[in-house]
């Protein structure tokens, strides 16, 4: 398990930007790991949505953990763990990843929709680090929550926050809700660590973050949200026109789907 | 919950045919319910491959009614659950389900890829009808065991297992397999109860299932893997072009999508 603990380390490292897509359940990671992506991430808010909760530390630990092991257990690559802000416990949050077999855990400085004092994240990610060699993804939710802001303000905040993040052990530092590309290029000179960025649509395609020095790119709860879209489309047909195309054009056949499962059936 | 089962019950008695979309975690049962559907259906092959399974029984019993009994509780119309051939205790499944509040279930007639004999499916249907009044779904695999068999043969094993099944206690009756409407029109005409038809490419559109006399359509795993089609899609411009159109185009939004489960963050 450490060999997979450091070779995750190395996807950071560069000299290539690390893609990481957000899996929401055991479907969607081996799909994710069968395109051949070298680790994958998971994500808060649709393991949550797939099981029942809206974001936010809604769900308990324990049933995030119990899909965060079944992502674990599927595939062979590493695999992250968003663990929203460590559900009171991060020390023990971490502990519970790390027998589970993940890499690594973000941690968010927000709770209940509001930024948490910088010292008191410091010292929560300082008793992770204490304790723990996953790789930690600090996140910062200041982008998150200061729509209209001066952004010259908000930079100095993220700034100022990811360093004393890293310096509290921190292995990867996480912006969302940052996507022009000149503040995404100023964070990423700013930051004392690899410097994670959230593609959302309108944000600079993967090569673009990479000549600005983003490290590492995830996709939050995107692909789990297009999914969404793309079922209320099929509900929506059905409903409305009697019709199936939106659910027979483009789905993976039986045959495919259950093949990726084959492991399971040893 | 007896209520639920009649009502259940009702919507197999026309004049309008019953359409039952087959969810395979909660995000899709919601986004069903949501679109006005009056009763929705589960897909085991897609509830399988969510959690990391083949289809085909691969799944154990219990991890099969932890996520129906979460979208059971997550939606206020009747679910109709797909247990497969009931797990190798039949009776003991339907027990499961009606303590965890569905109101029907689908019993197939093959093991491992083969049918097994009339008689010992009609024991099996009796012994569940003796002990449940949950709405019995009873489906016979032939056409999906027999590509390129006599079509009047198939069509005669079909209603003679159909016709058994009724007999033994089912409710409706599900032929799975079969998708041209001259077949549709003749099995409608020819079984005892109301028949249940698989929505698939070129299967006729339900207006038209619906004059052939059919009472229910179901589309199994259909929506699940048109999301894992998707998922695929996703990852493949995500790896391959470093761009995101494929996960933002079309997605749920995020505030949309946790509002779907607003109930249970009370």
């Amino acid at each position: 398990m450490s060999d997979h603990i450091e070779l995750f380390r190395k996807l950071h490292a560069g000299p290539k930007i690390l893609v990481l897509p957000n899996a929401w359940d055991v479907a969607s990671a081996r799909i994710f790991e069968a395109a051949g992506f070298p680790a994958i991430a998971t994500t808060s808010a649709g393991i949550a949505n797939s099981i029942g909760y809206p974001d936010g530390e809604r769900v308990s630990r324990d049933e995030m953990l119990d899909v965060i092991r079944r992502i674990v257990r599927a595939v062979s690559v590493p695999v992250s763990a968003d663990v929203e802000a460590g559900y009171g416990d991060a020390a023990g949050t971490a502990h519970a990843l790390a027998e589970l077999g993940a890499v690594g855990m973000n941690l968010e400085d927000s709770r209940a929709g509001a930024l948490v004092e910088v010292s008191s994240q410091v010292k929560l990610i300082e008793s992770v680090r204490a304790k723990s060699n996953l790789i930690i993804n600090a996140r910062t939710d200041v982008y998150l929550h200061s729509t209209g802001g001066d952004p010259a303000m908000l930079l100095e905040q993220a700034v100022e926050r990811l360093n004393a993040y890293r310096k509290a052990g921190a292995d990867s530092l996480f912006a969302p809700g940052v996507r022009d590309a000149e503040t995404i290029g100023q964070l990423a000179r700013a930051v004392d660590g690899p410097l994670n960025i959230l593609a959302v649509a309108g944000a600079p395609p993967v090569a673009e973050l990479e000549r600005l020095g983003v490290r590492r790119v995830t996709i939050g709860s995107g692909a789990m949200r297009a999914t969404m879209g793309l079922t209320r489309r099929i509900a929506g047909e059905l409903r409305e026109h009697g019709t199936y195309s939106s659910f027979t054009e483009g789905a993976m056949d039986y045959i495919t789907a259950n093949r990726l499962f084959a492991a399971a059936a040893k």
